[in-house]
Parts: C-alpha cells; sequence; structure tokens
C-alpha cells in the first residue's frame, strides 16, 4: 500500500469561496483543476460550475451559452412533465433515455487560482476561458496543462448538442490565450499532452466514448504540430471486476522518470467510484505499457471525497513535483479541490517491484 | 425531380459471382465499393461479406479475425439461450442491449473487381485488404478512394471490439498498399477525402457517432500530411423529419466543380432507410455548405435495392465522372453493386437554382 498524506484542512477550494460570474447563479463546483508553476506560483486553473438558481421547485433550469447573443441563458424544464429524468445531480435526461443527456444541471467554465504555497489560493474575479462557441454551449470542462518548450498548452472537453470533444488553446501569461485547434472530435475527453516531443512526435492520451461496440478506453495519438493528432492507438481497458470495471481515462499530463513516463489516471467502477491509478509507459515508444499499478492509489475515503454535488469521486488533472514529493491536486466529489502528497520514489519502487 | 437512368441489367456484382475465400463461408454481400480509375480500367474495391455456414440451425456462428493466430476463427452462439439478439442481420447484440453488438454475422474484407466498360467486372481471386491486426477483428468496411497528386489513398472502417474506427493506406499499383495512419479513433466512419490539398491542407468529412448527446452528423477536419487530423468542425445534420432524420455521413470523395465541392452523401431515416443526397461546399473553405437539395437524389425504389441482406438501403462510395456524365455505383440492400448515371450539370443546377 502507498502512503498517501492527504493535506488536513482539505478541502483546500470549495464553492463557497467563489462568487459567481451570472446573476442568478450559485457555484456548485470548483473542481478537476488544472495544475501549473509559472512565475514562482502554483496555479489552479479550476473547472468552476455554476448552476442557475430556480425559483420554483417544480422548474429545473437547465443553462447554456447562446452562441448568437453571447449570453448565458436557461431553459425551464417541468419537473412533473414526466419526460425527463432529474435523478443525476449532474445531467437532464429523457426518461427511458438515461445513457445520454439533453442537457447538463450547471455550466462550466475555467478560472484561475493562484498561490504561492500551493495551499492558500487567491481566485481571479473573471474566467479564464468561458464558453464561446457553438461546441461549448453546454460548457468547458476538466483542463489539463502541458508546458512544451516556453508555452503552456491548455486542453479542455468542449460539450455542446455537438457531443463532447476536445479543444487546444495556448497561452504565455495566464491572462490571454489564443485557440490552437479542436484535437479530438466528438465523443472523446481526458485528455493528457505530453510535455515534450518524442521521436519528434507530440503525443496525448485521450479517452474516446465508443457507443458501437467495445469500453471506454485510453487511447495515445501522436501529432506533428499540436493541431492534428492520428496514428490512434489502443492503449488500456479496466478490468473485468473491481475498482476499474466502468471506465478509464487519463489524469495527468504524463511525467517524466527514469522508469518511463508516469501516468496518474482514474477509472471508475459500474457504480461510478472514482479512483486513481498510476502506470508507467516506455519512455521512447508509449504507446507501450511498461506497467500498471493493479490497485488504486486514491480512492474516495473521507466524508469530503465520499459526499458532495456527485459524491465518491478523486479526479486529478494535475500535480506538482519538488524534489521527491508529489502534490496531487484533485477533485472530490464533483465539488472542491483537495490535495494530497505522495512520494514519487514509493511510487515507482511500486510500481517496478 | 432529377433525372436517374438506372443501368438496365443492375445489379452489376452479385455475391453468387465471387467464391469466399474462407471454406465453409459464403458470401453474403459484395457492395459498398471504393471506385477509381487506373490505367485505362474502372476498379471497383468492393466490400466483400463473408458468413460462415453454420450446419446447425440452433447455432449461429460469428466470425472474427484472431490476431494471435492470424486466423479467421467462429465463435458458436445458442439462438435459443436467450442472451442474444438475432433480429438484425447484421449485427448480433445482447438482449436489452441492442444499441450496441456483440458480434457481426460476417466478415468483410476488401477485394478488387476490374473493367474497361465500367460494368461488365472481372473480380481478383486474392484480397486485397484483409483483416490482419487488433482494429480489424470485426473486419474492414465501406472503402473510399482518392486519388492525390499521383497517389491513391484508400481509406475504410475497421471494425473490433475496440470500436469503429478508420485507417488510411495508399497503393501505386492495386496489388501492395502501405499503411498510413488510423486517422480516427472510435466511434467514426464514412470518411471521403478531398482529392487536392485547399489552401495548403488536407481535407476529410467524417462522421463521429456520439454517445453522449447529440447526433450522427458529418463533420470536416483537416490534415499537414494525411497521417494526423485536426480541426474538427462541425458541418451538417439530418432533418427532424423526412428522409434524412436518422442520421447522415459522407459517401463520395467530393467532385470539384465551377460552382463548389459537389459532395453526394448517405442519409438514413430513422427507420434505416438510406438515400443518397448532394451537397455543394465552397471551393476554397470547405467547412462552408454553399448549398444543399432538400431531397434525395437517389432513394430506394427497385427491387434489388429493397431487399437483399438489408434491405432499403442505396448507399455509394464512389462514381466515375466521363464529361457531363456521373457513374454512380452504389451497394443495394448490403448486398450487390449497381450503377445509375446522372447528368453532373442537371445535379448543379438543380441545386443553384
Amino acid at each position: 500500500m502507498i502512503k498517501v498524506e492527504r493535506y488536513k484542512k482539505n478541502p483546500i477550494i470549495t464553492p463557497d469561496m467563489i462568487k459567481p460570474i451570472n446573476s442568478g447563479y450559485q457555484v456548485v463546483g470548483a473542481f478537476n483543476a488544472a495544475v501549473t508553476e509559472y512565475k514562482g506560483e502554483i496555479l489552479l486553473i479550476l473547472r468552476i460550475a455554476e448552476r442557475p438558481i430556480s425559483n420554483d421547485p417544480n422548474i429545473e433550469l437547465a443553462p447554456y451559452f447562446d452562441c448568437e447573443t453571447n449570453k448565458t441563458k436557461t431553459i425551464g424544464l417541468d419537473r412533473n412533465s414526466g419526460k425527463y429524468n432529474f435523478d443525476d445531480s449532474r445531467v437532464i435526461s429523457t426518461i427511458g433515455k438515461e445513457n445520454e443527456f439533453d442537457f447538463l444541471t450547471s455550466i462550466s467554465y475555467l478560472r484561475i487560482a493562484r498561490s504561492t504555497d500551493g495551499i492558500n489560493f487567491v481566485i481571479d474575479d473573471e474566467p479564464f476561458v468561458y464558453p464561446h462557441n457553438e461546441y461549448e454551449t453546454f460548457g468547458v470542462e476538466d483542463p489539463r496543462c502541458s508546458k512544451i518548450d516556453n508555452t503552456y498548452y491548455l486542453n479542455f472537453s468542449a460539450v455542446s448538442t455537438h457531443g463532447v470533444c476536445v479543444e487546444l488553446i495556448s497561452t504565455e501569461d495566464f491572462k490571454s490565450y489564443k485557440h490552437i485547434s479542436r484535437i479530438f472530435n466528438p465523443d472523446n475527453k481526458d485528455v493528457a499532452l505530453f510535455p515534450e516531443k518524442i521521436n519528434g512526435k507530440y503525443y496525448a492520451l485521450n479517452r474516446p466514448t465508443v457507443k458501437s461496440t467495445g469500453h471506454n478506453d485510453v487511447w495515445i495519438s501522436s501529432s506533428p504540430d499540436l493541431k492534428a493528432f492520428g496514428d490512434h492507438t489502443w492503449l488500456f481497458t479496466g478490468s473485468k471486476d473491481g475498482w476499474d470495471n466502468g471506465r478509464v481515462g487519463a489524469g495527468l499530463p504524463p511525467i517524466k522518470t527514469k522508469y518511463g513516463w508516469l501516468e496518474i489516471y482514474h477509472a471508475a467502477d459500474t457504480k461510478s467510484r472514482y479512483c486513481l491509478g498510476a502506470m508507467l509507459l516506455d519512455l521512447n515508444d508509449p504507446t507501450k505499457i511498461v506497467k500498471r499499478l493493479s490497485e488504486p492509489i486514491l480512492r474516495p475515503e473521507t466524508d469530503y471525497e465520499k459526499n458532495g454535488f456527485f459524491g465518491e469521486v478523486v479526479f486529478s488533472c494535475g500535480a506538482t513535483l519538488t524534489g521527491d514529493v508529489l502534490s496531487i491536486y484533485y477533485g472530490v466529489a464533483d465539488t472542491s479541490m483537495a490535495v494530497c502528497k505522495f512520494s514519487m520514489m514509493e511510487i515507482l519502487n511500486e510500481i517496478m517491484k
């Protein structure tokens, strides 16, 4: 069992610390942040979820970004119409078609939290990335940040009636950004870019969601220019039973170690309980798995991990590495941000033994 | 109504003309062929579907390619076990999960038919492309051929337990081929490559199959090198009612005309009746639609289009253009190949009017 040290005052960022930017909304989530270090600070690029407040208990308000007016709007749905299922706190589905969703209950965007100690964060007043095109009408979610050369690349899920696809932007200053490409078409999510070229090519882990047959597995794809990806290669699936039998997806951008690329990923069981797992990919050919831990390195155990907007979830999009200390920042219960520490050496020894 | 002249002796290629390459199998389909002209001949790169013959009416044999032994094998499924649904002639699904499939009833591969008159074809004895990797264990399907510079590129769906993805190969001689890339990850199909670069980039129409929300729509993606695609852009969906309310997908590789890129695509209604439609894309920016015909240019009307392995289907992957005569080769009822002629001018006039 690998030792994990959760920060005692977790969670470190909670929705109540954040003022919504939409009037008539409440912040229900500040979670699943990308992580990077920039000019002596640790930045969390938070996924902020804002939910419209309904004054009528019979009406659920579903938010969306309206491209024509450039405004965030709501649609009122009658809770008693018998048309929609409201059981899932995250999504609204047509009754009988619960495998798909019609609306989300909140709209997500990206907002930066800045810290010098990695624990106490000051949160920007304004969003860094807010939905602005037809691929983002239901929100942008779950970013990852990879520094390649001197540019910071940020990928995130873009959710709309077109499905879930993946966009890539770059920034040099974390004030403005440049759109690079819509790098994966729907349905795909959980993209983690490697921080450097390998044998002349960029690589990205990604998680296509399949409909016709098969499972939601992690794939790896390569790119000449970070705009276009190809040579899509299946990488791994979850087990048939146990903690990872629902689906798997990349978590942190891979970390280079002497044993290989360390990938901390997430897996859910069929009851949507999310844990973190660890694996190593070949340094020179990341389409090859060196070894994978059979047991998770982090499971939902504490109250803040087990209870919230959507409970039993630990989900990480980033970490910092200082010496041997790997500080994993992770979303808990689709609600807040927490942090925990591992010994890098211990993780690697456990995988390699 | 655009005039269509079906060849009187349609269908021109039928399964009974073709000897199976697997012993104990019958050819149930010779359809959905890519089309190209090569050294004075018209080539149809046929999708051949072979189905294992079961000697026990209670046992359905499901074929697959076994990568470990490099052999095509079968799994015997008890028709009376109550586990599987055998109602769809094409796929075998778990009862209660009919939106996904577990097995296909036949295994498809590509085989070339050659002709000097475009009507009478001689079919190669050997496959051109046979499943050979883990992405193709259930078969390779529905090829399209695009000649770019002096190389012939062939893309097709690769079907396996990993889902449906798209592979691209190239050939100079239609005897051997080179693997270029797995250009779209699952689920995606119906890829049609433009025959030349547009403003320095290659383009491909493609049809992601979405699971989370949305419809099965046509997207367009660009590439610097034909190995990797990005800038994925939503292009069009079917109508809410009528002939194209089920799903849409690219058909022929786009044809350059003075009015724009002519794309003949397919659409199915919710009962899986497939028709062909026509649209024009902007010559300089194919992510923009110039105009689209609201009515199909070809519907299943004849007996050979309405009845077969899977009836009510006309589905085209290629055509030849000689002067004003557009000869569309098309799969009928997932069984055979037929051909029909249109006046190119008439199609263009109808779209532009």
